[in-house]
């Protein structure tokens, strides 16, 4: 079961906003219907948005071809469209851009099919590395703590910090994960959960904000969640929540572990500060399950995403390498080189 | 308007339950009915709750009276439910211990009810006394953060955090209270953000996971919260999220103030180590408006409270004083002394 795939030339994706009630698939068809589901995050999740730019671009490519259209000017659509539908995941323009410069290589429309293809192929390799990474770093922890949905359904399949925790699981049976439910819209407690579930891990929900007195209670051996991006200082950009729960790792003295593929890794974005943060609407703390629970005449802020500077983060675990983040708190930021 | 109320040998409660929607008060003839309505935060607040405490005591000596049941007994029966309702909220059992002395001294009926009613007067007192002290401390700042209601919902009138944040706003208009909607049962949004509306204060609810990106980046110049219960040594217990703020304007270099009265402090609780965290239904956790949200075979976990440790605490204001307190960090721990 992949949370996105390819089949017979339109993009199947488990709808998540219907998740855990029911497990149910959409065919898409159309560049702007996929547009919508991201915006919806019915698909989601990193590594996921990644290989949906390629396949949104793939698709772009098929329809051009049926319509006897300009492929070049139906892509370039394509494109503005796609990068636009999540501004802060690096990811989703990560995975345009491969399609775009094959494109520009002079690939077809089959070969364009293929690229996409091969990025979901990579996409399930790097989770596995990654989760061999992860979890040879984290040895003997048996209590962890993640944020969100970094799972097999925020990638095509395993996951990269439930990947981490599954090796850890695998290697020596977990005590505890504990699960943030990740507001407001609860992607930890509607999806983290329901993976473990499915993968029989020990894990207990909480409220987001419960997280730092179980981290300085000592119930918490390490924390560890994926990331959006990752400037090229080391800053990250993760979920909303995600700093706090690197604040609080700091204050008790546990690992804080970003694990991520080096895709989600921009060189372009010098630190977390120039980091566009994806307002989203309001209404999404305003209510709950469609109902108004604030007050009538307030109002709300909703970022999507936090910035956790480098200097909190104790490492960032990629398919390629581990690379210390500087949580001695050193001034010195020498910033990330690229892997070989 | 008051939270809580004595009227003609009854208890009149505001309904906290069933804001912001519909603004409801209770009659209370019974003990065991106010028991209830404190166990689900009808009547809440630890202000509000030292009121509840000593005010259930004298409605269990008015009943007695009616009955013609020992006084004594009944007294004791109706300490034991009262301070059971909430075991963490040390002003509840404060309020209780105020009339159970002024029994041993040897007050009747209507000198228990006659107390009560003091601590209710008393308590208004406090908080404008507690407001103009915070907000003298806090003066110029214009961008504030709260969590949890720790306004006249929570006390009799005027509120304590919410009391300095109305003397801020009064001596010079605040830019924005950001109000954390304190999940799980979002006195954030459903009552702060009530009453700073019905007040005229700019307000913005975010979630709560929300609050550490917003004082990194700079976008807020203070946090202020209440307290449920103080340790001889400073450490702080408030409602469940109150310590990840801590950490972030630790970090930020911001105040973290803590405004409470100075029953809120526990001299015969050593830290915050040896303080009671109240553990709620885990359903409160589970679902949202009554519907399930989370996967069908998870559990969750709901600890009502966490701990600020006296090390991340700027200060805290009392009606009398202003304590400050070891936010630079040092390991000495000279703990609070009693005012005088």
């Amino acid at each position: 079961m992949r949370s996105i795939d390819w089949i017979e030339g339109t993009v199947r994706i488990i709808d998540q906003t219907r998740l855990p009630a029911e497990l149910v698939t959409i065919d898409i068809h159309e560049v702007d219907e996929l547009v919508t589901h991201i915006r919806s995050l019915a698909v989601r999740g990193a590594p996921a948005l990644g290989v949906a730019g390629a396949m949104g671009m793939a698709l772009a490519a098929c329809r051009s071809a049926e319509r006897g259209t300009d492929l070049d000017a139906d892509l370039a659509v394509a494109a503005d469209k796609l990068i636009g539908a999540r501004p802060t995941a690096v990811n989703l323009s990560w995975g345009v851009r491969q399609l775009t410069s094959a494109r520009a290589e002079g690939a077809g429309v089959e070969e364009l099919v293929a690229a996409a293809l091969a990025i979901r192929d990579a996409d399930i390799e790097i989770n596995q590395a990654l989760g061999d990474r992860g979890a040879q770093l984290l040895a003997g922890a048996r209590r962890v703590l993640t944020h969100c949905n970094a799972g097999a359904l925020a990638c095509v399949e395993f996951g990269t910090a439930l990947g981490v925790i599954e090796r850890l699981h695998a290697a020596a049976p977990l005590e505890m994960v504990y699960v943030c439910e990740t507001r407001p819209l609860l992607q930890g407690s509607r999806l983290t959960a329901w993976e473990l579930g499915r993968r029989g891990i020990p894990h207990q929900i909480i409220v987001d904000s419960a997280a730092a007195g179980l981290v300085l209670g000592g119930e918490v051996e390490a924390v560890v969640v994926g990331a959006d991006r990752i400037a090229a200082n080391g800053d990250v950009a993760n979920k909303v929540g995600t700093v706090s729960h690197a604040l609080a790792a700091r204050y008790a003295g546990i690992p804080f572990v970003v694990a991520a593929p080096e895709s989600t890794i921009d060189y372009s974005t010098e630190s977390g500060a120039a980091i566009d943060i994806e307002l989203r609407d309001a209404d999404e703390v305003l209510a709950l399950a469609g109902r108004r629970v604030a007050a009538p005449d307030s109002t709300g802020l909703n970022p999507a995403f936090d910035v956790t500077p480098a200097a909190l983060v104790t490492a960032i675990v990629t398919e390629r390498r581990t690379i210390d983040g500087r949580a001695d708190g050193s001034a010195t930021e020498p910033g990330l080189s690229r892997a070989n």
